[in-house]
């Protein structure tokens, strides 16, 4: 557990959450601004900043208790979609530093993005890119 | 494999690629419409639409895989963030119906989205969506 992180806390019952699933390393809560109706979060219970510090057990019972409430979702709320959204770092919008998922209901026309324009890249630009990125991971 | 869709071509080298890291059950590629440098895709090799229809082990090999790949990205890259996105169905910007995980490197202010304004919920509203979510998990 981190001091002063607000997820270890809810983990631990220090702070009120609505939990809908847990089990031995996640906690499933609903999210209290939610974007959709039925956005919830999927807690890894060790505390672990980002997906680069996270013990990759606690991502596969993450995306695994993800299954599992998205397919209650299909029931609960009756989405026409769903998003999986994941944040790492303030650039990419993470406001609480402590891994979680998000699900996102969503439902056609409901205007809330996560789409963006198809712009075709350059070829060469991502096959370097490519070429980095298979030499670190080796 | 499912006749007709790119991702189970790809998989199986009928289509070509940028491939950065293969497993038994995960191929990652680069996206070859990247929302930013280095955005890649990892791809279930199993064709399976959504999170809805995946085999659990293959959303846990992708989600491995995916981190894995998001080491690397901090070398191959560098960025300030990371954002790991998974769409199921249309209303959820899903275009390719075969499961994928996104992996978009964030950088400060590169502009790129996937904030949203935080506006607290109705509590009665998201309590009362949280129980239909947990009597639907069982």
């Amino acid at each position: 557990m981190a001091p002063d992180c607000v997820f270890c806390k809810i983990c631990d019952g220090d702070l009120p959450s609505m939990r809908v699933y847990e089990d031995d390393r996640t906690l499933a809560i609903m999210d209290i601004n939610p974007l959709t109706s039925g956005h919830c979060l999927i807690i890894a219970k060790a505390h672990a900043p980002t997906i680069w510090d996270a013990d990759p057990l606690d991502l596969q019972a993450a995306i695994t208790a993800a299954q599992k409430v998205a397919v209650a979702l299909k029931t609960a709320v009756k989405p026409d979609g769903l998003n999986m959204l994941q944040a790492n770092g303030a650039a990419a919008f993470q406001s609480v530093p402590h891994y979680h998922l998000h699900l996102i209901p969503r439902w056609n026309d409901d205007g809330k993005g996560f789409d963006w324009p198809v712009v075709a890249g350059n070829r060469g630009q991502i096959q370097a890119v490519g070429e980095r990125l298979r030499e670190a991971i080796g």
